[in-house]
């Protein structure tokens, strides 16, 4: 029997679902949406990413979103940094975590991040020494993204996905996590890949990320929890689904990952009418674009409403 | 790491699909739907029910149908029966299988069957002195319905359950599995009562039957299967929903079945395309209805599409 430890999901639709889009969702949307978000009982989002203005406008106001997380009690604040210039500005941001992401695919990887893992170890030892040095708090946390498959280079060799997630510890990380960055994911590849890097880390992973390309998210989150991991990615609305996957679901949507939870009896601390609530609204802010998940569509039983 | 023996998906969209639906399909298009579900690999398939006509009109071609399906090769037919003379009509039919349903929930089998429980473990023993008088090789298989909670009761007892399967075991079913008839059922309620009734049974159980009211319908499928499950019930389009759920969707779907067990390597015989084809078929002559399902929103990934 696992243990029913607290599960903690990280809304990451701020970040991951709004970088796939392409309009610009203005700065105070965002900060009702943070707002809504808090009040649903997240206690960690991902408010944003710290790139060049230039390359994701929809992004642009991230030192505001940060500033305005930083005041919402028990709010852990968490960014996206793709190099260590990125790191500076989130470690001068006041921001409680930082996420490096990696791709396991030397393709992806190249085409994304414009280097190859190894680079981006190196970068990893940098960040890791530049916040050791400015004394700040700020947990370094890495994401291995498409380490389940590639759309560009197809498989990737769960060795490499091992090899990387002691590199990354070594070189000064203080958490990993394993993301499904396609939608290529089954749960016995999930439960094997990340077994296998909970004994190479010495603990479970830090995190899971899955996308619902093809309807298996759930079944992957259920999959990682079986292997220990207890902090999930999820967006409201399920959001951030790829472009170039008509159809296709983004993000194991929020408010299913807290059903699943709710629903095995394990604690998250999330209000789903509050989450119901929130994407009804993202709905009219985002109008035009699909949102995904079952909970929405079906309802919550009564037993949950006393309906 | 869990065998990756055969799987087999038994396709029940003929009984469990149409017996909710309002409307009577014409048996012409049934005998396609039945040719095509066999051409695209699905080796067993619940054809229908034998249940009076006045109660089910949708269902009084049957017979018809499994001489129908009788005639296709490696073909396993299946029928549902609700008591002795329906099984005494399957056996005259020729049909390889016939399943018996029995409520775990009291209420539901008062509702559903018109008395309790325990009254259908004793019409089980008749069944199977009738069959083994008959010198048929029919199979007996009782799926035990509500077996992870009930619209009616709410909570059922695992305890209940348990001693269930065992008492129509002892009573001569030939085999025995455990449906979440309604869609409440989470994937770690699966793994644990799956279990539990494999160390009752002595043998992991013979069938797990999913709604995915929720959207729990695939994690439950793993974590069954995580049990040793290599029998599961699905309907093409995921058609079978609850009448008092709107929204929600119905049985998991065969394609996305076949999909998870694709993905995780496991064979199946079935060919997904095939499988899709069906469902498009299906669209049209259930025009008005929702089909449910990822897999085909999605699109199959090039990899197996060649595309």
């Amino acid at each position: 029997m696992p243990n029913l430890d607290t599960v903690i999901v990280r809304d990451v639709g701020l970040r991951d679902g709004l970088q796939s889009l392409a309009r610009t969702v203005p700065t105070d949307i965002k900060l009702q949406w943070l707002d809504a978000a808090h009040a649903a009982g997240l206690r960690e989002l991902e408010v944003g990413s710290f790139v060049p203005a230039h390359r994701m406008p929809q992004l642009a106001d991230t030192a505001e979103l940060v500033r305005h997380a930083l005041g919402l009690p028990e709010l852990r604040v968490s960014v996206l940094v793709p190099n260590l210039k990125g790191a500076e500005a989130a470690l001068a941001s006041g921001a409680h975590s930082l996420l490096v992401p990696l791709s396991a695919s030397h393709a992806h990887s190249l085409a994304n991040l414009r280097r190859p893992p190894d680079e981006v170890v190196v970068d990893i030892a940098r960040i890791r020494d530049r916040r050791d040095a400015t004394g700040s708090a700020c947990r370094i946390e890495v994401g291995i993204s498409t380490a389940f498959g590639c759309t560009l280079q197809g498989e990737v060799p769960p060795d490499e996905v091992l090899r990387l997630v002691r590199a990354v510890l070594d070189a000064g990380a203080d958490a990993v996590g394993l993301a499904d960055t396609v939608g290529f994911a089954n749960p016995l590849q999930v439960q094997g890949l990340f077994e296998a890097a909970a004994r190479e880390a010495g603990a479970p992973l830090a995190c899971a990320h899955f996308h619902d390309t093809r309807g298996l998210g759930m079944a992957n989150v259920y999959a990682a929890w079986l292997t220990g991991v207890r902090r999930f990615d999820a967006c409201v609305g399920g959001i951030g689904g790829c472009p170039h996957a008509p159809g296709a679901s983004g993000n194991v949507s929020t408010e299913d990952v807290a059903w699943l939870f709710a629903s095995m009896g394990v604690p998250t601390g999330l209000d789903l009418q509050g989450l119901l609530d929130l994407r009804r609204r993202l709905g009219q802010w985002l109008a035009g674009e699909t949102l995904h998940g079952s909970i929405a569509r079906a309802g919550l039983p009564r037993t949950l409403t006393g309906g």
